[in-house]
């Protein structure tokens, strides 16, 4: 191997990232004047004051920081007591009780991706990814050597997974489906009975369920919110979450993975054994941060998540309400949940738009709002809006998006 | 694929790691009364209340996270500034400047690791792993289905690369070799001039070198510490690094990896994609411990320095002529650098202990005291000491297994 040339040996996967795609629209984004740039694009709500963590939270982390007990390693599945204490916060929706040994402590909720997809990987295996979806799971299927397929979503259906594909997509190298619920990006929550028919489906074929729950908690709309993990002893489920979105902490790198599987077919040695091995090679969180993890869980924040889900009720009302009124913007689903959710362009009511990735460009270019186009998370010609913006902000760059449609227009 | 059987289809390497010894270590430990447990066998001082870390320095991440302006996401390389502030840090020891793009902020030193071993790996490659070194990185390799191949340390020759080895075992397969300098178990610290000859054997073999450089700065001995990414224009360097050892907080999970590389073999355009990729798909370090590093990193904390490093110097000196006390055991090379150093076990000396495994499980069985075997590091019939331990519990320590050789001498 010539050094020289290790750049042309490297294979890159082709994978879009969110950040990525981001990165270049900001990069095409010019100053104008009196127009200050307002993102849609990002689930980081924590550039806005009024999505600020709750105090108590904070003070927890400085406290086990200052305590100087924790800045030594952590075990790297985490420290029992922040094992301890999600099985607990996990198990209060659950028909059992998780153990600590079921939780497994998270670089945040991509870690746990990382790791579910790199400990069910094996050559020759498939993945089902769900369209549109959450593009870091394509991304490191690809860095696994994991075949991704992807399966639909409904938009007609309240986003709800197409089984029947599903079924056509597995076969026999079949390791794992993905859900992410409540729904990033559609905004949406399954119900109880949809989610028994994941489960009876993954049984069918022999498969885990990663159930990306990361935006749990987070609901404005009726739908109450059921975790996979209560179908875990029909089909394995493996459940990722964080602290990241309940609690405005995206930073913090605070995740889990957690086997919600009363049946214990994840807990056989060797499934444990590398689990915990794989962890050995993780970087895994800061051992203050999830000292601090019992107390910031335990602690019933009422106010504080009243506070945060009563500016989403208003600003996914806002923007449901706002899109509406745009001609060439369909609106297939009402948000009830997360902080995102998919509007469709129709293009043929535009004069001199090609496509979402031409109408993201344009949009940033000549009103600085930026906005994630769909083929960034599987579906072209839609596109991803984040409502979790300061409420006065998100009027402000819906009008423009507005007034750049209108001006566009046929 | 029957769920039922998904534990028995996954393949776990068989690689020892140091936590999974020490842990069976633990667990075969009896409590002895009037003998409290000491453990030299992890290189994690923080247990140690005279090795806490600088005030200045948890405040500069108490003021960070308190300011409420990095409780985001940072960008998957790092926080400009940190990335900013670590190229300054490492470009004061070479001769030409780091560039904030050269560095990619990891959590801890582990992820480093993961993120160097992975994006080099390719089907059919294989990598130069020293020994005696650091588990970490063969049960990467194997995560990774990267070959490890392993060269030896030598102890009669300041534990020195056996270059001439080294020319054997690569081939056009092999696309690094790993150095841990300072030295990690040895306690040794390379030469210029040993530097170069690795350097120039890399060139000539075509392969990168990643230089494992977490303990640089804990220097108690006369030899400079000479980083790698000095003979980063004859061979391509990958330097890897962390907060860790030289501030005394492994739990902040806060390393790098950084491209010390000034003629740019690793700044292609397809490696730099592959490696930020790769990062999207990493947990990453908290966004408010990166916002303290450029602080931290500025801080000119001499007094905290010396204070650590004239601990270290002690308790290596005390380590080193307590051991030269003890018959069965030989120490080739005084440990001048790093937390860490080898002694050898003369096994025919003792009467009924029949190798360094043995001599570990019945010395915390019958002494309470944890040491790691060699053979965890590589060295069968070794013992790896950690001396980074209060000053008393280690003389205590080393009281302990000075009477249990005794005991067991033949």
């Amino acid at each position: 191997m010539d050094v020289c040339n290790l750049g042309q040996e490297i294979e890159v996967p082709k994978n879009f990232t969110i950040k990525g795609v981001l990165e270049l629209l900001m990069a095409n984004t010019e100053e104008i004047k009196g127009k200050k740039l307002i993102s849609l694009g990002i689930g980081d709500p924590t550039a806005h004051s009024c999505f600020r963590t709750s105090s108590a939270a904070q003070e927890a982390v400085v406290d086990a920081l200052r305590s100087n007990k924790f800045n030594g390693y952590a075990p790297t599945a985490g420290l029992p007591q922040t094992r301890m204490a999600i099985a607990e916060y996990l198990s209060r929706d659950l028909p059992y009780d998780l153990l600590p040994e079921d939780v497994y402590v998270t670089s945040g909720c991509t870690q746990a991706i990382e790791i579910a997809l790199s400990i069910l990987s094996r050559p020759g295996a498939n993945i089902l990814l769900p369209r549109p979806g959450f593009p870091v799971y394509g991304l490191c299927s690809a860095f696994r050597n994991l075949e991704a397929r992807y399966f639909d979503l409904l938009p007609d259906n309240q986003w709800e997974v197409d089984l029947t594909t599903v079924g056509h997509l597995a076969d026999h190298n079949t390791v794992a489906m993905v859900i992410i619920n409540p729904g990033n990006p559609c905004g949406n929550v399954y119900s109880y009975q949809h989610l028994k028919e994941i489960a009876e489906t993954a049984k069918r074929l022999g498969i885990v369920v990663i159930s990306d729950e990361v935006y749990g908690h987070l609901a404005f709309g009726n739908n109450p919110f059921v975790p996979m993990g209560v179908f875990g002893s029909i089909a394995p489920v493996i459940t990722l979450g964080s602290l990241s979105k309940r609690w405005l902490v995206p930073g913090w790198r605070l995740g889990w993975l957690v086997t919600t599987d009363p049946d214990g077919t994840l807990k056989s040695p060797k499934f444990v054994e590398r689990l915990k091995k794989y962890c050995d090679i993780c970087g895994g969180s800061a051992t203050f941060i999830q000292a601090a993890v019992p107390a910031i869980l335990e602690e019933k924040q009422d106010v504080f998540f009243r506070k945060t889900i009563n500016i989403l009720k208003q600003t996914s009302d806002t923007c449901y309400r706002k899109m509406k009124e745009i001609n060439c913007i369909t609106c297939p689903h009402k948000p009830e949940w997360s902080m995102a959710y998919m509007v469709k362009l129709n293009i043929s009511m535009l004069k001199d738009i090609s496509d979402d990735i031409d109408f993201c460009f344009k949009l940033a270019k000549e009103e600085s709002v930026i906005i994630l186009p769909g083929l960034a998370v599987g579906l072209k010609n839609w596109l991803r809006i984040i409502f979790a913006v300061e409420p006065s902000c998100l009027e402000e760059a819906l009008e423009r998006v507005k007034s750049f449609c209108q001006r566009h227009s046929r």
